[in-house]
């Protein structure tokens, strides 16, 4: 696809740092920045070679807004596929705009969200889901996700889905065949070969239709409510749950640091903690709507660590963790939850036993000990939690899906699989099984871009950044 | 210099963006990025010609962390005079860390604040108020401020300095060699050229010392106080001043408007409007501590601003803004007041008349009557403001001191070389004047780096940010 005009924007995220980057691309990039740059040796730079930098002025008329290196890159050897420059310049917000709106008065106009990585996807430089990883790797802030990320801009899942639609294709033009010749009754796809390529599809598809749970909290995390009261070590169960990573993080200045307490990575997967109220037994309606907020939230998450200070254990009766235990395992029979008992560095000798006693009376087998202060028992803790996410697939490094919009068009595809399955086994005609074939392959190509239109790939683009 | 080790930063803003780039500089930098970038077209970087641009991916051990551009700026032809690698990246914070960490790890260390720059300071690439111009450059937040920086940094004001210097050296030079003949009593130096130099270089000094005064209001702004009761109409002002320029800006998708009211930036000076209540005549103790708080912020204002709702004017007693304006040139007699008649478009023809007899019995010089919300008067206004600067030596392209550290080595090199002169005037003998010539030198030399210590490097590179 030939675009005719010349794009551009800030590439660098926006505010003052040391250097910020300027990007142009299309027909006219080369020209527009040759008339506002004057390189230091006097060279033409449209006449120097693809992926090679430049120094010089950016001049505006006669004035010298800064000195700058000038990136090359020509035809179609670079990210968009189109003649690219960038302009490597002084990171003042001052400097930036001037630059800017100098190349806008020369004829380039400003990129809008994601057309560089668009222009990209429309010359061929990558497919779709290929783009679309490019917005997750930026958005990525846990190692997981960059993996994910990372294969699927790397081909992985199109390459997979590629293979598959293939060898469909292969056969759906057999079908065809057979259309054309209907009256001789010939068949020209062998059905037992296609039958065991149809149960191989099934499978594949049904394997990435099942990462995409894990591939989902991989990518948005995993909420994990805690129920506690306020005083049994919350915050410091968190400061405990904190990684040395993020501590080493924090070490290399100009990187910011997340200082939203709640948002920790385990073992390279993101977990969200959601704080809540106890739910101890009341007949007070003040708490009583305490308890009701407690369980809307319990409600979003997907785990539930249930926080105890050892020494109230210990001063309760021995039946009152139970019931609540029991209250919160009858209204989320399915959510996983976790009895996590705290401060055991603060008891003596005798409240140990007394404490062993209570807990064999309450008999729950999810249960750990811990204390977050002396950093005993957190490490199971954390592979109690990282037990939860099945990172098997992961871990084999096979293709995930994070993406909604690629999930919904493998339930699709999935979906027409079966019909043809079933069409093949009731021997339903060519003619319409063909039908189901093509949707197959329709939804296919929605994933990997090779069937689009422009309200979908606004849709996508939309989510980027200007300058990507 | 020869440097040991190699460093590593982020050269753009912390934070997301399409693209961030990282930055190493010193012996190892292009071995240390060999050793974890692979090139898509399996080219030894080590090999490959300096301002180049190479595609490829950073990989720790078998991990793909990124597809990058990696970009190779060999032996002293680079920012810093050393091997320089830029790596441009994805932009996620989480990318940016893994290969800083990575780097970290194959031996480079963490860069310092302004390291970069100290390094080109120290490899001979600029001198010292070059260095100290690229700070200056990256801060600046209106085109005059711009100007100057960029001025200093392309070498302007040491090229002055050094020239002076030089000069004054020679004749140092005769002097002491008039020291090694003292017993016959010659003189080398010819006294006339050299009192002509003195003159000269007393000059210079004065014109650059004083253009200080204008330069620190280019680089901090004009602080002008608004004098008025809260109805007046600043807001309305305020957004009137608003230049278009800044309207153009936000537009630009991708850079930040700075939202801070009361900082505006006319005709390309900046100018900080302080806020202060009105001074109206009271009574009452607690009103009077308020006029007490106004007089206090007059007094870091250079400029005042008495703005006044016109229809308040012709309700009051023609001699109240009499005795108010009389009230503030009292207490600061040198800075210029301007009294501001706003809302004047409300005004019916009688009350116009009316205002104009009450203005005549006023009889102030400086006055402007303005509607901000009909935008009549306000280029009027502007001019005014803009008058209170003395932009002259601005637009002449004179060199223009704007950092306190050189204002005040100027005045310590006026007082050394008047010493001088008075020397000459008094046939002091040589080996004395050879010690306040010594004494000029010295602080001629602080100012361009030929003269430094590690107190003052320290000093001035702490202020840069990281990456820079």
């Amino acid at each position: 696809m030939i675009y005719h005009d010349t794009i551009v924007a800030l590439a660098t995220p926006s505010g003052a740092g040391a250097i910020a980057v300027i990007r142009l691309s299309g027909p006219e990039a080369i020209t527009i920045a040759s008339s506002v740059f004057q390189s230091v040796s006097g060279k033409d730079i449209t006449k120097q070679k693809s992926h090679t930098l430049h120094l010089g002025h950016i001049v505006d008329d006669t004035k010298v807004l800064d000195q700058v290196l000038l990136s090359i890159f020509k035809g179609t050897n670079s990210y968009t596929g189109e003649s690219t420059i960038e302009i490597s310049c002084h990171g003042s917000t001052y400097i930036q705009q001037q630059i800017i709106q100098l190349l806008l008065r020369k004829g380039c106009r400003m990129a809008q969200a994601g057309e560089f990585t668009l222009r990209s996807f429309l010359n061929g430089k990558m497919d779709l889901s290929q783009a679309e990883a490019v917005a997750d790797l930026i958005s990525s802030d846990n190692e997981a996700a960059h993996q994910i990320a990372m294969q699927q801009m790397r081909g992985g899942f199109s390459n997979e889905i590629a293979k598959l639609r293939e060898e469909l294709l292969n056969f759906a033009s057999l079908i065809e065949l057979e259309l054309d010749f209907a009256e001789e009754d010939v068949e020209f796809a062998d059905r037992t070969q296609f039958n065991d390529l149809l149960n191989r599809i099934e499978f594949v598809l049904k394997r990435l239709i099942d990462s995409f749970a894990v591939g989902n909290v991989i990518k948005n995390g995993i909420p994990v409510a805690i129920v506690g009261e306020p005083n049994v070590g919350k915050s410091t169960l968190l400061n405990a749950l904190l990684n040395e990573e993020r501590a080493i993080v924090s070490e290399i200045a100009g990187t910011t640091r997340d200082t939203i307490e709640d948002e920790l990575v385990i073992g390279g997967i993101g977990f969200r903690f959601i704080d809540t109220a106890g739910i101890r037994e009341t007949k007070d309606v003040i708490e009583s709507i305490g308890i009701k907020k407690t369980f809307e939230k319990i409600e979003q998450a997907q785990v539930v660590l249930f926080l105890i200070d050892s020494l109230q254990l210990i001063i309760d009766d021995e039946n009152k963790l139970k019931i609540e235990i029991e209250k919160i395992k009858n209204q989320f029979p399915l959510k996983p939850l976790v009895v996590v008992i705290n401060k055991i560095d603060s008891l003596n000798q005798e409240q140990k036993k007394s404490l062993s006693k209570k807990l064999a009376v309450i008999n729950y087998s999810s249960l750990i000990k811990i204390s977050a202060k002396e950093n005993i028992g957190v490490d199971e803790l954390k592979n109690k939690l990282l037990s939860f996410v099945n990172t098997g697939a992961l871990r084999n490094n096979e293709t995930i899906v994070t993406n909604t919009r690629h999930y919904d068009s493998l339930l699709k595809a999935l979906e027409e699989i079966q019909k043809v399955k079933y069409g093949l086994q009731t021997n339903l005609s060519s003619d319409l099984m063909a039908i189901d074939i093509k949707q197959a392959l329709y939804y296919f190509g929605e994933i990997t871009g090779q069937v689009t239109n422009d309200e979908l790939l606004g849709n996508i683009f939309a989510n980027f950044c200007i300058g990507k």
